[in-house]
């Protein structure tokens, strides 16, 4: 089969490589309908995060079971399964408190599993899934083509989005604010507004990613940044602040951003994969009382409660992708991305 | 009339000061019936932060009120009062939204304040409070002697573990750690425990503490500290640690052990005064789903919840004081608390 590698910074080859085969009695074999292109792997195609080697990449994939393991009783070979952007048992003790990132026993695509065997990454033909048990989700049947798009979201943008939203206590009465107009930032508005949110500010400074954002139910758009952004959302809101900050771009200028938008006793939530490692500044947060809260989003967690209004069309996350290509010209997809020629791109075998 | 100034690390008088005026007509003066000290006052008395010039100290009062200017209406001469560690005005949106300690129109004892008047510190016979009819809570009529105690607690050192608990989500079913075993370490345990929460580790080397501890709610005590404290929690706790932790330090070291006591996707709440600025490990953070939130207590909007039960005895936290000396011999009361003679020490004129 064939399947993405990197070699190094900007350098994205698709490849021959070897079929999966099932390696535990928890496997399955699943043959990708569709894959996506995440901000978080554009580090390494830009060379912020090093590539020491040549590695298969790509974390989100939805597909078709074509073998499974003998232990593997929930899910069927011919589900159409949703896979979280890492795999999970979904039954140790950090999966049962909702934090399934942080399962005993999961692992991350495109590497040596804890099981000894190997993940395949999730741009490419067909993956090996340990745990399918846990980490995949079927669908109520098989979906139109249409629907596919949308449904992929739900293995790590509109997960995080709305890990974003709920880390950050979005609701009904409560005004948002949302740092990012990338993909996941967008989901973010989708999922503030699903949660009841009334105002919701989205930050963006381009048109399209603008109109998006209102389409998902951002009632403002702010175009400034830094001390001027701070100063347009305070006037927005009481002249303080706003109750809840998402903030999804991960950069120290971001979350700077973020904490002084909130208001005293306001809260971020952060799922922006943090670039550099910026450390948070103890004593603002002692002096506000903003709370910070979030992380590497559990998404397998919240397939369950967002598979059904995505699957009757209420929620339609899957418009950030605004490019599709043929899984083969993955590397153009890495490039649309980083250009920013492109908000999100799906790839299709 | 005579109050507490400090004149350099190590160096506490109680001196003859000019007597309070009404400066406002929303002042009153308050005749102190009891003050004490505070953790965060050792902080200048061991000279980790600086004195440059003599001045008044102490934030934690309560007395009887002998004077209101024309514009106080809910406070009256004659009231027994409870007065926060700061003033605020209970109308701003800071305040209505529950983080008076943000009030825009607030601010500390000792100092001059926003309204160009002179706010006295709390250990002193008497004390201008700016803002009477925000920052006072009567009580619902003259207390005992006895019940003093408890109802100065809600001045700072109750509420502040009550928002400690609160910030950190601690209540029915969810499992908390209280890193602190000083005055607002224990009393922490005792807000965790009257929120509804079943198991309370007190980390505490102090048989004495740890006995008050065990009388506010504390189920465990953990006597290690860092690394082998970690592990001792997580051994307690499905391998891999509480659902709520509560910060009642304030050092890098107290923070961190802090963090690592939580388990993935837990929440600590801090109150600790962050001490030297330590910063928080935001990739650690991000990995783990572990939320932050706390700050310097808006107790004053804790009171009205509070006091109810302080007033009928259902609530004790009055028993962190373990020292009594009449106001006069104050040098003595902060000698006592920096050699860890004493948890916390009430002082009367």
């Amino acid at each position: 089969m064939h399947a993405t590698l990197i070699h190094a910074a900007g350098d994205i080859r698709w490849e021959e490589v070897p079929d999966p085969v099932l390696s535990t009695g928890g496997d399955a074999i699943v043959r990708v309908v569709a894959a996506c292109v995440c901000g978080s792997d554009l580090w390494p195609f830009r060379g912020i995060t090093a590539t020491h080697e040549p590695h298969r990449i790509g974390h989100e994939f939805v597909g078709i079971v074509e073998e499974v393991g003998t232990e593997v009783s929930r899910i069927r070979v011919g589900d159409f399964v949703i896979a979280p952007f890492y795999d999970c048992d979904m039954t140790c003790v950090n999966c049962r408190n909702g934090f399934s990132t942080s399962c005993l026993n999961g692992g991350w695509w495109g590497a040596a599993d804890r099981l000894g065997g190997f993940a395949d990454g999730g741009q490419g033909e067909r993956v090996r899934v340990p745990h399918a048990d846990g980490s995949l989700v079927a669908t109520p049947g098989i979906p139109d083509d249409g629907l596919v798009p949308h449904l992929l979201t739900l293995a790590d943008v509109m997960g995080t989005g709305h890990h974003a939203a709920v880390s950050g206590g979005a609701g009904p009465g409560r005004s948002v604010v949302v740092v990012g107009d990338g993909a996941v930032g967008l989901c973010a508005v989708l999922a503030a507004h699903r949660l009841g949110a009334e105002r919701i500010v989205a930050m963006s400074r381009h048109p399209e990613r603008q109109a998006l954002a209102r389409r998902f139910g951002a009632t403002d758009i702010v175009e400034e940044r830094g001390t001027e952004g701070i100063a347009r959302i305070r006037e927005l809101f009481d002249g303080v602040g706003a109750d809840v900050v998402l903030e999804c771009v991960g950069t120290k200028e971001s979350m700077d951003q973020a904490l002084r938008s909130a208001r005293p006793g306001g809260q971020v939530g952060f799922v922006g994969v943090p670039n550099g490692g910026p450390e948070l500044p103890m004593r603002t947060l002692f002096d506000s009382n903003v709370g910070v809260r979030g992380g590497v989003a559990p998404v397998r967690n919240y397939v369950e409660e967002l598979l059904p209004e995505v699957w009757d069309g209420r929620l339609e996350p899957g418009a950030v992708f605004d490019l599709e290509l043929p899984m083969s010209e993955v590397a153009e997809a890495y490039a649309a991305m980083d250009e920013r020629r492109a908000i999100k791109v799906l790839l299709r075998p």
